[in-house]
């Protein structure tokens, strides 16, 4: 089977729709001392050796500040049970702190409480793309919680991971 | 509960193998034109206006003289019928493209066929960090196969999305 031609640039949006992403949160505390976080699906890893990392994100984005003018954030790794803080950490930004799911964490970053693993990540570049940026960290620290089921985002909807594909 | 402390590095290795990803496939071609690619589990949207999208990869990749060098690839999305496909893209360089499992597609770049989405991208950025880079495209056209679950890779293994996580 040859694949469709779709020529026209939702094929990007179309392509994406069947992507399957894992779901993280990343948090900051802005020079002001703001804590700022959103949910991200763009995390990857870059390397081990050194541990690197990558997310992406908007720079029209409430966290922008904190990526642009301090040095460090912090990532978390969702879980299914988690769910509840995805949709908090991408939904008002009044409501994303308000509550006791977090708390000060290394350089008095917002740590939430009760994920899979999180880590430390020191910026190490931000290279700006049209209105965006992609992020690139190491890795100095973490910390492992209670294992879950990893949390995905597919086709505008949380899921966790099921079968084994077939060989 | 507070998460526990991991302090040392394989923190990161630990984080990563809680974390989820879904599975795709970076072609392209040498200046020479030696059809090259990879499987890649890094890759992310970065924004939908324009449409970009990032991927990582390692510079001793054999696919780098052709990111470095050339100007378009191909990201292929891959589905569960595709498992086979994504194995042979991370194994031996010499069978990667040793079959039928591909045409000359746009750019005269391997298409492979049979794969639920494509999109030709456009290299705007290489961002070398240590021995790696992260990759940035824009996407310039696409097509759509036949849809098919989702393939993840997960903890080492390759799965496809299961249930949805409770609300």
């Amino acid at each position: 089977m040859e694949p469709h031609d779709a020529p026209d640039l939702s094929a990007f949006k179309l392509a994406f729709r069947r992507h399957a992403a894992g779901v993280a949160v990343v948090t900051g505390r802005t020079a002001e001392g703001v804590p700022v976080g959103f949910t991200a699906t763009s995390l990857a890893s870059l390397a081990a050796v050194p541990p690197l990392a990558t997310f992406n994100m908007a720079r029209i984005s409430t966290a922008w500040p904190a990526v642009e003018h301090t040095d460090h954030v912090i990532i978390h790794l969702l879980g299914a049970r988690n769910r509840a803080l995805a949709d908090r950490l991408s939904g008002p930004h009044d409501a994303r702190f308000a509550g006791d799911h977090w708390v000060p964490g290394p350089h008095d970053l917002p740590l939430l409480t009760d994920v899979p693993a999180w880590m430390l990540g020191r910026i190490v570049e931000r290279v700006r793309v049209a209105d965006n940026a992609v992020v690139v960290v190491q890795i100095e620290d973490g910390g492992l919680g209670d294992e879950d089921a990893a949390l995905l985002y597919h086709e505008r909807r949380y899921l966790t991971p099921g079968e084994l594909a077939a060989e």
